[in-house]
């Protein structure tokens, strides 16, 4: 059928299996070469095009709330919910969003992006609906990743206990982002090859009608056999034990199996847990012998060979930078070990997992644990490099000031995707971390150029031995200069004139350094000489440099790919009022609201973040003053 | 014995049972005699007598590694490390600090204060010893209620897959701070009625051996039974589960027993957990017979009576004005929610509860969950209130962040003990909340002058409908003012002139506003007129006051109880950098490090906080402004 047509999931309900597979293959036509243009979560929509198709045929959305953990897999949500003509644009500007949004449609209930929200959400959701007396299913849908996330944990152990009515559809692919790591994975694996709840439980009660009848201790006994019997760990114990029904292993690619399942999970009181197994890139053959994670969120590919469609001769990615540059320095100090809650492939952590195995450690989704494990390991005289996300490691603040900064240890911090990141919009914009890290004693911040510079600085964090370190780094490539041989360590807190100049002064680092470059020339060119500064050391500032320029009295532009709110601009500012100067300095970074999804060029130019807005910015600063000097 | 004599815990390997026990009577006769004097948590230390002084027969410290999460049960393993000598002075200005402190001894392997941290860092101890090819034992102490907190569940879930060595002792009173909730409490209820592990193994292993021997499909399902007999529920198999294997549970007041199982324990490859049952104020019959929660940590009392020594006539606490203004907003508003994460007794919600039972959440020790199910209510017009003490706010920012502010959701955070909180020292102290809450778009931030505008302010935040609102109030009392009978809202964004004065103006709001008006009335003897404005909106701040006081270029001093970087402060250098305007700003608050543990009084002397600084900090921006008036 012509998906485009779609305008609510009501004409499910008259369909029968046959025309639901049908409409299966056509949703899964419909990912494939749509995202062969444009790019996305190939991966793990493909993998639950019948789960979604079986959850809106049985429940009632939008009066039924269905709450997307991470949300990159709600692209069939989006088809069904009538965004079908809306999927050429996906992830791009202004266009539909890789992940469900409540303004998209009423059928999105609950924004997601980061991971492992889902449960606590469908709890405040339970919990109004009965307070508010309304009647209506409320759905979570969790991989078996996102479950091992602790804020999910706390609300298995909250709902649990409250034995609030909720249906959890856990959608074990065996692999979240990477092939899953801890114990609950086991769990869920004995679970997988245990097959069917019910079989095993009716069977061993049949046996045990067949004990021969037996008095006294022994019969009290048996007794307690049967009853203990549901929380044999073949039935899903692990579940049932925190308060659950548990239903399954569910087929995800078998209608029927679906089906039957989730009508059963709504006759159910209490909280159900069913457990659906899917495959991850189920119907396209490259997606779906996929066991790297290559083809969780690609860019545009052939889909015939299933290649990708790379651009040719890119320099070097910043995570392979900064992950090689640690497994270089590895091989001679063997106190270095890495830490990533659940990304080996998106921090490029593979070439370090294969030479050491044993100094590697994917923790899975739980940030918190990885980022106090690695202060764990510093008070034992490791160095660890803890390789997170700048988005997630929002998910740790508490364990980097309490447990990291406030102990002074030696973790090195590396901040991956710090800055604005494009498609994946923003619940992945990595743009507070200065605002969030600035505050905290004992903690140095840094952020480099250039790629030579980013070697040089993580040779520096994991040679110092004074407290915390983190370096932040971009999203993307590098700018393909060569690397020196020889690493080096940079001085802590110092600066770097990248160009001489005495009308102004830009402080810039890492990102907007090019734009600053770009816009002091142009500004050459018009009689205006601007000094352009490498700040790459966010915390601490270069104090002496510092008190060099605004001893001038120049004026100063910052300018940063970060929020404004208590940002670098901010440490400029508070440097200068507390040493009582009086030189105008201006701020340009990220406004006070959240930036959507689009290229980062797009959404630099939305905010105004530009190199034409840097030459307005210095105009302006200028002005006064050569107004002043004419004067004179 | 003299307790003071002790230098390190030797001298417990050659003790008999006998004199561990008359030991453990002079520990708890000393516990109770000292913390009469001194207050502090003679709840849980009372009850972790026998199990702190078996560890340290059984183990060898600090070669083997004691983490205490949370860390407030570490009273004895400080007496018996050789600490008892300064216990008059523990959690004073200088002195003992109530937690564990890594400067204190060699004993203190891992700081903490904030709970659920001990399993993760245990965890990186344990890899670090393993690639050191050390040996030596890790052994985290954690209680039942902060093993619910996400992190710990992290942790178990990788340390179980890991396989890793480790003695995770389960010290379970059944309650935290307050009685616990969670599935998780209920497995352990089940695992303490069941009594002993072996017990019920062994009996079963018996009966079936006596089951009648049959052939085929029987005899194989008899064999999967005997199989299933290690994951039956009464045998640990929820820990079994996770991959550890499960100890207890064992009498914490026995030494026979635990001695025994702690043996036992240190014989066992990879990771086990001890479960240890104690009995929270165990042998002081006022705190043992306690079940709300006042005995976990209270101030001064009468050893004889058990009374409370406490002021007389002290105004209202600020938790108890928040938590009732809330309570009698609720009476009108059925849309009004309470959510706890284990802190109802600390949060005054106790009424709440009482009276609406169905409409207060105590989520257990659970920070991320509370947040966001407070989000998922507010998707569903319900308006939550969210107590939440700023520490452990820092907890669930990523959830403030990506599931109140960025869904623009209406909840309600109130956070208590804000600003500095005294003896629970560094952990504890509330001052990072402006700086990490400030950069959030769609946030509103306030802090109220006195309980009158207090209450007011709870008002206004339960009325507001444009997205989420939080004010912070500080520990401990109000100013004894009178309360209006009519709650009524205030303007979203406006601030207050205290006091008019044309000289300088000082900024200030909350805890800080006495000493502005102190120092301003003592600079107005000397001629120097300072308006004081109660600058009650942190964010967003009234634009209109501030462009009025900086277009009159008087010199500015702002004052926060709350750390300088990015705080309130670098939020009025922000604004007036935007708007270009050039007016002297000084800045007072907490300067970049932390603050250990002391009375509120003598920390604000420490960190130059005073009234005689804000006296000083005007006359120098008011003096050169006065010499130029000379000059003309």
């Amino acid at each position: 059928m012509d998906l485009t047509t779609i305008k609510s999931p009501d004409f499910l309900k008259k369909m029968s299996i046959t025309e639901l597979e049908a409409l299966s293959e056509d949703i899964r036509r419909f990912l494939i070469t749509k995202l062969s243009a444009t790019g996305g979560h190939i991966g793990p929509n493909l993998g639950v095009v019948e789960l979604t198709v079986a959850l809106h045929k049985v429940f009632n959305s939008p009066k039924d709330k269905f709450l997307w953990d991470v949300g990159h897999q709600s692209y069939v949500h989006k088809i069904l919910t009538g965004r079908a003509c809306e999927f050429d644009t996906i992830r791009q500007y202004k266009g539909l969003c890789g992940f469900p949004k409540r303004d998209e449609s009423e059928h999105d209930v609950w924004e997601t992006g980061h991971s492992s929200t889902s449960l606590s959400a469908a709890m405040g959701m339970a919990i109004a609906r009965d307070l508010q007396k309304t009647k209506s299913y409320v759905v979570p849908i969790i991989g078996d990743g996102a479950l091992t996330g602790g804020m999910a944990l706390e609300a298995l152990n909250h709902i649990g206990h409250e034995k609030t009515d909720m249906t959890v559809i856990l959608n074990d692919n065996e692999m979240s982002i990477a092939p899953n790591v801890g114990a609950l994975h086991s769990v869920l694996g004995r679970l997988r090859t245990a097959g069917k709840y019910n079989w095993v439980k009716d069977e061993l009660e049949v046996f045990l009608k067949k004990v021969p009848a037996v008095g006294g201790k022994l019969a009290a006994t048996a007794e307690r056999v049967k009853d203990g019997l549901k929380y044999m760990v073949v039935s899903g114990m692990f579940f049932e034990d925190l308060g659950f029904t548990y239903l399954g292993p569910v087929d995800g690619h078998n209608y029927e199996e679906l089906l039957e399942t989730l009508q059963y999970a709504k006759k159910t009181k209490g909280p159900v847990v069913v457990h659906v197994i899917t495959k991850k890139g189920k119907g396209y053959l490259p997606a779906e012998s996929d066991t790297s994670g290559a083809w969780h969120g690609p860019g545009p590919y052939k889909i015939e060979s299933g290649d990708f469609i790379k651009d040719k001769n890119v320099p070097v990615g910043w995570s392979a930078l900064v992950s090689n540059t640690v497994l270089k320095m590895a091989r001679k100090d063997d106190r270095i070990v890495a830490v990533t809650p659940a990304m080996p492939v998106g921090s490029k952590l593979e070439a370090f997992q294969q030479e050491f195995p044993d100094r590697m450690f994917d923790v899975g989704i739980a940030e918190q644990h990885a980022t106090t494990m690695a202060a764990g390991l510093a008070t034992q005289n490791m160095k660890p490099f803890l390789a997170i996300y700048s988005t997630f490691l929002q998910r740790a603040y508490d364990q980097v000031v309490h447990d990291i900064c406030r102990q002074k240890l030696n973790v090195f911090i590396g901040i991956d995707r710090a800055g604005l990141v494009g498609a994946d919009g923003e619940t992945h914009q990595g743009v507070f971390d200065i605002a969030f890290l600035r505050h905290l004693p004992n903690l140095v911040l840094m952020m480099p150029k250039d790629e030579n510079e980013g070697q040089h600085m993580v040779h520096t964090a994991l040679t110092y031995e004074a407290g915390p370190i983190a370096m932040r780094y971009p999203r993307g490539n590098g700018l393909g200069i060569p690397l020196d041989d020889e690493l080096k360590s940079i001085d802590i807190g110092t600066w770097e004139v990248l160009k001489e100049g005495t009308d102004a002064t830009i402080l810039t680092f890492g990102t907007t350094i090019p734009m600053a470059m770009e816009a002091a020339e142009a500004l050459s060119k018009k009689g205006i000489q601007v000094e352009v500064v490498n700040a790459r050391f966010i915390k601490p500032m270069d104090e002496e440099m510092l008190h060099n320029i605004l001893k001038s009295n120049r004026p100063v532009l910052t300018v940063e790919e970060a929020v404004l709110q208590g940002g670098f601009g901010s440490a400029v500012l508070e440097f200068s009022s507390e040493h009582g100067y009086y030189s105008a300095i201006d701020r340009m970074g990220i406004p006070d609201k959240f930036i959507e999804h689009g290229s980062v060029t797009k959404l630099l130019e939305e905010i105004n973040l530009t190199t034409e807005e840097v030459i307005n910015r210095v105009n302006k600063l200028v002005r006064p003053i050569q107004k002043r000097l004419e004067v004179k």
